[in-house]
């Protein structure tokens, strides 16, 4: 099977970008919410993604016309799953939710239909046995900025098709992602296997007084050629999502009993990253991208 | 004090590249090593590195030929530590070794001369007391191709005087390179307190199964905007290098026992990465470099 016709489930950041590329590459979307407000939002949320394709990927206007064009959204499940190749699920990390969610469109969607979460933290297993098709559900992941982060990473469970995933990745690349096969299930796919514990390690250093954020990123940049080291892409990523996992993680650990503190000081002072505008940098333009900064 | 003329001890890669830096950035430099082959060993690896600064660098013959004339070689202990500003060992990485040099130059060198070591894996704090010094020493750690990768990581022993601190910064500012203060002890210093579990961490997703090592570079490359993945580096670092790195910390942890495994089969099998011609890559020319790896 090739994939045409795609419903997203949930029109929030991650669904309405994924929903966008989608759409842009050719494919017919539909997005899926659960009330008026809700689609509303996502569809504000498509018209503020045209500026970043527009510059980042040097989008016509005509371009957007069409990808507008190719979208529909909707609250009603049966126009939503009813008769579609593709679900992507890209609704809150809340497993009652996700139940739910997965009771509903398997009473709904055809039998040629795959089924396919965006879950960041759920391995499919975990929901496989939720839907009537376990070996046609398997994760499709993808990061934010994902017309810049092109990344689809592709994990099924035990029991996916082989098949399945041999389409999500033909899929992947029809819309030009990269796709990147997770062979095995594995919290966190390949990317953040990487890159949570960098980001802890980097933040431990800091936590200890052993060096300052500047100086590790000005060391990872210098020696690893990175446009950005771990404490800019931590200011990225937020100080309260990144304080979460690592509480998640390291709560219980001592040694980082120092770091989670500074870290936790630095939101109750309102320092959450980029979207406060201050964090380890002050934004825009924040020092790391100066030209100074490595000299 | 003003750092201006130097003694480099041991004249190996690093030791070579240090004092090539230095003599390039204006100073003063002695080659220090145990007999002439051991000399003639390291003025071979200074003519080689010509090439480097010319392609890198731009350098102009008159530059290197400045460079060349400002370094001296000797394997008199009198000449070497008798009479500089300071001393930056490049010794081999082995205890009896470096105890026998710190006390070898603490009876010759002058009371204003700063000793300090590029040891990659000791501590300073293990070598202060065998020095006539402590105050006075402290470590000064280099990366390899040390032009491109122009970090000095400084860190001193909790006997350390801040002025050294201070005189060791100025002096890295000047040879070009950006001092990275390491504030308190830590082995591995910053780099690779980030570098080597990153490594590691990367490697095991392979070791399980859990994804290729072109898929995890270029998960890294694409969502990270680095010019190269985790198993690049290992390749550049060396195959045995990193496998005795990882059968240190890792070798009693049964969840790295097949990637020790698989690790020990490709340096078998004589992929020892970019110095034997193949590791996770081939060279010259590895696919991570070619504009279609990405796509």
């Amino acid at each position: 099977m090739r994939i045409q016709t795609v419903t997203v489930a949930g029109g929030g950041t991650l669904g309405s970008q994924i929903a966008y590329q989608t759409a842009y590459a050719g494919k017919h979307v539909t997005i899926y919410d659960i009330n008026d407000e809700a689609l509303t939002a996502a569809k504000n949320r498509l018209q503020r993604l045209d500026a970043s394709y527009q510059g980042d990927m040097h989008a016509t206007q005509a371009d957007l016309d069409e990808t507008h064009a190719r979208i529909q959204v909707t609250s009603d499940p049966n126009t939503a799953f009813g008769n579609v190749d593709l679900v992507i699920e890209a609704i809150p990390e809340v497993t009652t939710i996700k139940t739910d969610f997965y009771h509903l469109i398997s009473g709904i969607a055809d039998a040629r239909t795959i089924f396919a979460s965006n879950s960041s933290t759920f391995l499919p297993s975990q929901f496989a046995d939720q839907t009537d098709r376990p070996s046609q559900f398997a994760n499709l992941h993808f990061a934010n900025q994902i017309w810049k982060h092109n990344t689809a990473e592709i994990m099924g469970h035990p029991g996916t098709d082989p098949k399945v995933i041999a389409t999500l990745t033909t899929f992947a690349h029809e819309i030009s992602m990269v796709p990147i096969v997770v062979q095995k299930e594995q919290p966190g796919y390949v990317l953040n296997s990487l890159l949570t514990p960098f980001l802890e390690n980097a933040a431990y250093l800091w936590g200890e007084d052993i060096a300052t954020p500047q100086t590790v990123d000005k060391t990872w940049m210098i020696d690893g050629g990175a446009p950005m080291g771990p404490f800019a892409t931590i200011d990225l990523v937020g100080l309260r999502t990144f304080f979460n996992i690592t509480q998640e993680r390291q709560g219980d650990n001592p040694a980082f009993k120092k770091t989670l503190a500074k870290v936790q000081q630095m939101i109750d002072d309102g320092n959450l990253g980029l979207e406060s505008g201050h964090g380890f940098y002050t934004y825009p333009d924040p020092a790391y991208q100066q030209t100074d900064f490595l000299a």
